[in-house]
């Protein structure tokens, strides 16, 4: 059965399971790598990396594996934010920075957004797939990418955003349910939620675009798998599993608070980054939602990057950002490979 | 295929598709009848009517179907509120009033919320199945309907409460996935939200109990059959779908909400009945939810029934409790017949 789908005779790839672009430490080299070695689509997160970075990583994850990777960029436009405004967003984290002993000084929140040179990096160095997050880049670097022979993949949280991904001539597209761990991918009007189920998503979805639909959220082993591709998803994409992973690079705590969650456990929070993500609650989510001082993205992310660094660094899991999705009672301690041969041997009973 | 799962063997139907117990107008004897007549189990939604009204309309489906059915009763506690919140919640309803020239009298909001009656009734009547939502009934009441070869099928949506429903003796659980219309079912911890898509909830319920798993939530075709049984469900639970069936008895008006609505379009409001319930966003829920006196239920349900009954009767959607799930793109107007048929048809395909 294997060989069957589109999407894995597109993506070259023996198993349609890509690896969630996980940016911010979770996608180390051994990740994407053995991902790749085991049959999967490995995925650098490159959403936080400079292009310069972002070479560095391509070029040590092209020593480890001989397979197809990909490569996440995020799609942000620039959003104004007023001194005053900066400055309350700043103000309602001093207790936090209190508590763990950092200066209150403001940091430089002008971020570079744009992501021409990635891409050129991603020509130039020969990676096999692009994904984008948070929307649509311009069309001149679809373009660039697809005459370079890359798969360009965009991620939806609606019908509408997927016939989007599709019309701007993309070649596949990640339909993210409610479920997911991490950023919500939603791009137009986010305001009113984007917060589908995948088992409602999905064949939504299918009906509506003739581009290969890629399955996430809440999918965790090979019955959700299954239920993906009988959904009519070509395959999926897995984040939260790989987190508690050997090779993962989750902080410890990180690790141990998924493999204690419950699915209850999990809320939809802007007070990280500024956008709208699933994490394990904690007293940091607790305290930013109450307040409503909290920045667009990537400004608020830069207001939170030392007390996420400095929580990491005191082992204080009040302060870290916990991403997780609905599934974590289905984590499992193992390497990839483990995983993989599990999750495959599961897979071909289930649909033999 | 079909002979195979335990909860069709259970419930001695052909097709382990149950028709969600849609309380207030929907499932009309029509509905329930053809449901249980084309080899599901059709459910009378029995959670408003007494048991006098109940035992009339089991009555009238018994003489429309030899095959089995089933009925739904809630399990509410008694909630206290003062004179002064109850006004507050009866005054914040007054512009709807207003528009729709309905007087400005505080009803009765005095409720019998106890079910041992009806209980009684159904076992009278020879019922085959009763179901619960919005808890678990005393065990004296669940004891009763096993002596009686009744078989009793709880609601879950999350894992602990899936527990609590097999810990109390009940043959079947529904895990309702975040996807559903209509009520959430949830009763413990209720605040936390149990919003767990169904593609997550499923599998982790199913690691969890021994009794049958009936999967609901965005199921709304071969699709999500297929892949509610590849998470480990023996069986579905779907409401939305029969909402513009020929046989549904859900206002024209709401019909064609459904038709025209897309998966943006549902929220989760507290704000017809005082408990949370997935349907499409109007004017109602948009005034209620920026406001913050809304009355436990059932007395909100009690203070709104007015202006839900005029609403309708004045062809006015706007003020109208339109329930929907996510997936009402996947919506059609045709008989329970022709849908059962199609169903069942791709459903064979699939799983061939």
């Amino acid at each position: 059965m294997w060989n069957k789908t589109e999407l894995s005779q597109l993506l070259q790839i023996k198993y349609p399971i890509i690896q969630a672009p996980m940016a911010g430490g979770p996608t180390t080299l051994q990740l994407v790598s053995e991902v790749s070695n085991s049959g999967g689509l490995g995925m650098i997160g490159a959403g936080y990396f400079s292009a310069d970075q972002m070479r560095t990583v391509i070029k040590e994850v092209h020593q480890r594996t001989k397979l197809p990777f990909g490569v996440n960029l995020f799609v942000v436009e620039e959003e104004a934010i007023s001194e005053s405004d900066l400055h309350k967003s700043f103000d309602a984290l001093e207790p936090i920075r209190k508590a763990l002993k950092i200066p209150n000084e403001v940091p430089d929140v002008k971020a570079s957004l744009t992501i021409e040179r990635h891409v050129e990096v991603i020509i130039e160095e020969g990676v096999s797939v692009c994904s984008f997050t948070f929307g649509i880049p311009p069309q001149s670097i679809i373009t660039r990418l697809k005459e370079n022979n890359i798969i360009v993949i965009g991620t939806a949280t609606t019908v509408e955003e997927a016939i989007a991904v599709e019309n701007a001539g993309m070649d596949a597209v990640v339909a993210q349910g409610s479920e997911a761990g991490g950023h919500r991918g939603s791009f137009l009007g986010e305001s009113k939620g984007g917060l589908i189920g995948t088992m409602a998503l999905v064949p939504q979805i299918v009906d509506h675009v003739k581009i290969p639909v890629i399955a996430s959220g809440g999918i965790m082993d090979a019955r959700g798998f299954a239920a993906a591709t009988m959904l009519g998803a070509e395959g999926v994409q897995m984040g939260t599993v790989f987190l508690t992973t050997v090779e993962s690079g989750a902080h410890d705590l990180h690790k141990k608070a998924i493999m204690d969650a419950t699915e209850e456990n999990t809320v939809i929070t802007k007070s990280f980054s500024g956008k709208a993500a699933r994490g394990i609650e904690n007293d940091f989510i607790r305290l930013m939602n109450d307040n409503a001082c909290i920045a667009p993205y990537p400004i608020q992310n830069t207001l939170t990057k030392s007390i996420r660094k400095e929580a990491a660094n005191q082992g204080n899991e009040d302060y870290m950002s916990l991403w997780a999705g609905q599934g974590t009672r289905l984590n499992k301690e193992m390497t990839v490979k483990e995983l993989f041969e599990e999750l495959v041997s599961e897979i071909d009973k289930k649909l033999k």
